[in-house]
């Protein structure tokens, strides 16, 4: 059940045309933002800044995030520099950060002294909070108060902070150096009586994340304590920022879609699979499938060596390194996802590997049974067949065994998991189970 | 920075030995419920109901649901029922809702009677929500107020609704009938002047999903519009319940290690990696494992009916089929997350498939030079050499072609992408591989 009467480019053309602000206006103010954007995304730039200036300043500054950021830098370079200024005044601070991140260095310092001072110290502390911490996902306008007023004073208070503020649902309470010392939600002041001490209302337990700290903090800190927003504070404790739970819900999403496109041999797109340029997307596939090229040369070459020459072992060679390698692709996901979302950590290292031999031996165990009877129909005798079944288990717990055992390794030298373990899984599967093959083959039947 | 003072599993038996009745209630109100349930995990069922019992009810209620959902399953079955009846009735519906799930139903029929009759009824709708659906995220507690009294009457009522409530940031807006007419921000409300109508103050234009709509749905809405909370309607668009920022944002947690896990060709575990049972995850990997071992069986009965024999070419066979391999793995990955994360959409895919051929062309192309240089090494000539890259360039376009293919063709048919995608994919680009390279090297080496 989608935002009601949706309204199509030809409508708003016309109404362009006419030069209709009246109407432009009503309709940008009575719609979701996001909803403004989706409907007028269709638009040429010069089109869409006539709709835009239709608009109030705080208006467009509602609307203007809801683009995709690929066509918010096209638009920043069309606009012309007042409506710049305005616009970046007006938008909440990490929206603004997320775009100016996205621009020319050279850029932004050409259109920063567009922007009043006092925001223009708030632009240049986010922007020096490097890409990944706590602080890049933050924004400066939370509402705080401090611990010696009323709840009825607190609310007067709020009322002249609301518009600034990303949030006004938590309020922090700072000591007079700006150290966090508590917090309030507006609940709890709605609730309380109007006399009653702010300092006698706060909970001062309050979880906070550190600006240098990396985001993933903040998310698993928002998803454990199910918080609306969460305080980020620097190595005094003094408040710097919030983190609110709308950019983390965004800040998951793009954590997991990375995270798969790393298990899968990407280097992470970053941007929608649609935008991204062909030229982009071939250089963060082909580096992946160059190293795993490298690793199957790797294969190639032990496997001209092998001595391997009935015809019916070759044609198991694939269906034996297969095993191996599916069977430690479901092991290294299981542990990188597991590490990732918080669920295990390095230091269960043992008894992940326990997990993943009495796994190995299963499952090796379960698949060698149809392995033996499929050899038996292509291998001379019974006894020759043996061979698959054998190196199937022996394939399979080598499988869950590097498959889990490497993820763990990289996480413990300080390597993103998911960045590094399926190519080196599959090296080590495809070329040991080569190897094992050819051994287990000679030894049985000379 | 975490919370202030963890208190440790000896000092809390301490407490329990002593009967510190006071001094438990103390540290539990202090701290936030997720990291009273945190560090009282270590105790036993008998301590555990021992400390819970030494909290107010309400408090008892609120910690419950943080402990992890195998835990609460079985600390449900160890309790007594006048305690079971009081901690069912404090519960939020929705966390309450997420742990009757987990029990026998039998169990849950039995133990009702103990709840008051109106949580009855909600507990009940609740349950009916299937799985999956937007129901089944929901809870029933929700703030609203008709729209014909003024901000200050709203304030007051919202007073006495706010225990009740999980959230009472959005307050819905309702007719008579129960029908979702708007919604009113609680920061409008203390912004308004207190003698405005609610009816002016409200937003008409409310986003709702319904309550038979799938839970993606839900994580779309809240994630694209950044709402703490969504509203549920049924079919009348009556409201009958609320989705708040937490349980969403577990939802997309959880959604997006499943796909993971699909992908990997795992059937999704649904609980920890490290609490999984041995015989499930046994199950969940092996039946994959098997349809995967099936595809490689035919893998295998095409390559004994293969005419190649020179021992270079079949060094080269895992070489050829993993290009394939990886690259139909890197598209079907890119192609599935997209879809989840409605990046694109079934409707793109004649967009999809021409930038896939175009990658495949450009893939290809780069492995087939180094396909190239190492065939050089082993083939008898550079005419004979040629078999290798040609084949790598076919496989890698075959594998961008099927890897993007199959899962757009699942979607249309209605089915999870996720769930078919990896191993139809290894299926057809292993076995047409083969069938390439032979026929590749046939035509050109007779």
């Amino acid at each position: 059940m989608p935002a009601a009467n949706p309204i199509l480019i030809p409508e708003l053309r016309v109404m362009l045309a006419e030069g209709d602000t009246a109407g432009l206006r009503e309709v940008a103010e009575e719609l979701h933002p996001a909803t403004v954007a989706e409907f007028s995304e269709g638009l040429d730039d010069r089109e869409l800044w006539q709709m835009l200036d239709a608009m109030a300043v705080e208006r467009q500054a509602e609307v203007f995030p809801y683009y995709p950021m690929a066509r918010q830098v096209e638009l920043v370079k069309a606009g012309d520099r007042p409506h710049l200024g305005a616009l970046l005044e007006w938008m909440a601070a990490d929206n603004r950060d997320d775009l100016l991140r996205e621009l020319d260095p050279e850029f932004v310092e050409d259109i920063l002294p567009l922007v009043a001072k006092a925001e223009r110290h708030d632009i240049r502390m986010l922007l020096s909070c490097p890409e990944g911490s706590a602080g890049s996902l933050m924004t400066t306008e939370y509402a705080s108060l401090p611990a010696d007023i009323t709840a009825g004073e607190a609310i007067t208070r709020l009322r002249s902070q609301a518009p600034d503020s990303e949030s006004i649902y938590y309020i922090y309470v700072l000591d007079p150096e700006r150290k966090l010392v508590g917090f309030v939600s507006l609940r709890d002041l709605i609730l309380a009586r109007p006399t009653a001490l702010v300092a006698d209302l706060m909970q001062r337990d309050v979880i906070a994340v550190r600006v240098d700290e990396p985001s993933e903090k903040v998310v698993d800190a928002l998803a454990r304590f199910d918080f609306i927003a969460i305080p980020v504070v620097d190595d005094q404790r003094r408040l710097v920022g919030i983190v609110t739970h709308d950019d983390v819900l965004d800040a998951v999403r793009q954590d997991a879609t990375d995270d798969a496109q790393r298990i899968a041999a990407i280097a992470p797109l970053g941007e929608s699979y649609l935008e991204a340029a062909i030229i982009s997307m071939t250089w963060k596939r082909g580096v992946w499938l160059a190293i795993l090229f490298a690793t199957a040369a790797l294969t190639a070459m032990v496997l001209a060596k092998s001595p391997i020459t009935h015809a019916w072992l070759i044609a198991f060679i694939p269906l034996v390194i297969a095993s191996g390698g599916n069977s430690g692709n479901q092991s290294a996901t299981l542990v990188i996802t597991a590490l990732s979302t918080g669920d295990c950590k390095l230091s269960d290292w043992p008894r992940i590997l326990r997990r993943e031999f009495a796994l190995g031996l299963l499952l090796g165990g379960l698949l060698a049974v149809p392995g033996y009877l499929l050899a038996l129909v292509y291998a001379p005798s019974p006894m020759h067949a043996l061979v698959i079944p054998i190196t199937i288990l022996c394939v399979v717990m080598l499988g869950t065994l590097v498959g889990s055992g490497l993820p763990l390794l990289f996480r413990s030298i300080g390597l993103d998991p998911a960045l590094m373990s399926n190519p080196f899984v599959s090296a080590v599967v495809d070329i040991v189970g080569i190897v094992l093959y050819t051994g287990i083959s000679v030894l049985l039947l000379g």
